[in-house]
């Protein structure tokens, strides 16, 4: 089945402590994009500048993902500056620059009506709302947002939530949101603003799915998918969209939405976050093989399976 | 099999969101015993005052824990007060009372002498490398140590690593001992110091074993064990101690030492340290069934378990 990711394209300049990177590709819809494509069909709807050039765009097209919906604007394309020098569980922003991200508004081909699922990047709860009013066809929509968003822009994130499925989000994120800093009560609290289902990153812990009851008919006991101990973290960017790529993506991929596959999907965000912070940018999610997917997928569950 | 524990008994005194505990039962080898004696025959070496009375020693006597190892000193036990009011994660001590545990030097009654198993608790480890040395006939030896050695007992510690089979540490702590800041670079470097495995304990999201190369002829694939999202947590002291007390006495209960019995000794290690937990001191500890044990071994291991 289809999938369509909303969200932003930009050039990153990245500093960690096993090196930078200057000007390259990223962005939550690429990166989601690209961790999806080894599951499913995928669309993108996102905008970029005059220096977006052909080549970037084979980057999503050698992986089969449908790009006519990256609009070009005249302008720079969003750039994003940032380094994991002190920590790599998160990032100290050197710069921003919108660019044409700034009047960014998600302009849905008509192809891509029939879309059967639906991520909402992590973009303003107001654009992301008018993209989910727009699709109101699909199964299923998962979404991001941000610490401003949710101290910015509350008012609009509440009413968006109550229009996404399950929201992925990290750990600090989740009890900024709810008001509370234990980690099941906060998911109970963000649960009652409107998801079914809350994905909550724990970065090198894992994630754990909380549901709400009676939530896809399968209970509200929480599932928890560990994460592999990497011994090299070259760049944190986009573990996040990429967990979200190969979460959203196998669900996509299935023809039934049961507590199995929920709990599946949480192994395969975990695999392909795990693979994008091997290489700077999406470079390790470029050249992936569906068999070396499975063989992580397959290590994960060794990780913590008892017979 | 049997078990030896040697560590403290204390008094604490105890404040938490829930609310206060003064002057409860604890001590590193009271949560311990207490927590293995659900699994095996437990022996305890520590000191007390004269304020420890029959119906303190009642707590472990009723858990069929052999106490004849507990020395009676002049003065008062060991105390300690410490409040988690700001974080559930980490204690802030109030104070510290030594008391009869500043010259405690643990002596082994000769009953004890034909322990199967080892566990020592956080004291200091030249202590721990002395009780070691005369129990030379034992399969296994645990081990505990804190942050305060780390810094101010480096050499003595490191002797002690050497007669230490698994090490069960907090994540901070295995930084601070390996010198970095990644975790399974820093397990490796634990490892070089001397024990086979390392237990790693990542408070609300598990808990890790990393094994050296060949250890137990078992690989070095790491496992992890999750924790379960605990909702209401009265008083997080002893977690650890009762994690190192499931984690010990299911070994010791075992007869055979495989990577399975590991793997399920790491899941009951968060089982105990999570209803340790849930109410104030030792008090849930001290009634436990073998039943409610396993019901929660059973949602551990629903929590991560793939069909």
């Amino acid at each position: 089945m289809s999938i369509l990711a909303v969200g932003s394209v930009a050039f990153d300049s990245i500093a960690t402590p096993a090196g930078r990177a200057e000007n390259v590709l990223g962005g939550s819809a690429t990166y989601f994009s690209l961790a999806a494509s080894y599951f499913t069909d995928v669309r993108v709807v996102a905008v970029v500048g005059d220096d977006f050039t052909a080549e970037h765009e084979s980057v999503l097209k050698k992986r089969g993902v449908d790009t006519q919906g990256i609009e070009r604007a005249q302008g720079k394309t969003f750039r994003w500056g940032g380094q994991y020098l002190e920590n790599l569980n998160e990032a100290k922003t050197d710069f921003t620059e919108l660019n044409v991200f700034e009047k960014f508004q998600p302009r849905i081909p008509a192809a891509y009506k029939n879309s059967n699922f639906l991520f909402l990047g992590n973009i303003h709860p107001s654009l992301q709302a008018a993209v989910r009013r727009e699709m109101d066809g699909v199964r299923l929509t998962g979404g991001d947002t941000m610490n401003f968003w949710i101290q910015g822009s509350r008012p609009e994130l509440t009413e968006t939530l109550k229009l996404v499925n399950v929201l992925l989000i990290n750990d600090g994120e989740a009890k900024m949101l709810a008001g509370e800093r234990n980690l099941p009560r906060a998911a109970q609290k963000v649960l009652a603003l409107g998801p079914q289902a809350v994905v909550i990153k724990h970065g090198e812990y894992g994630a754990t799915i909380f549901f709400r009851e009676g939530a896809f008919g399968i209970g509200r006991h929480p599932f928890r998918a560990p994460a592999l101990p990497i011994e090299e973290v070259m760049d944190p960017t986009g573990a996040g969209d990429s967990f979200a790529g190969g979460f959203m993506g196998y669900i996509a991929s299935q023809d039934q939405l049961n507590r199995e596959v929920l709990k599946r999907a949480l192994f395969y965000g975990g695999v392909m976050g795990s693979y994008a912070v091997e290489r700077f940018g999406t470079e390790r999610l470029q050249s992936l093989t569906r068999e070396e997917i499975e063989a992580r997928f397959q290590v994960f569950r060794e990780l913590t399976h008892l017979e």
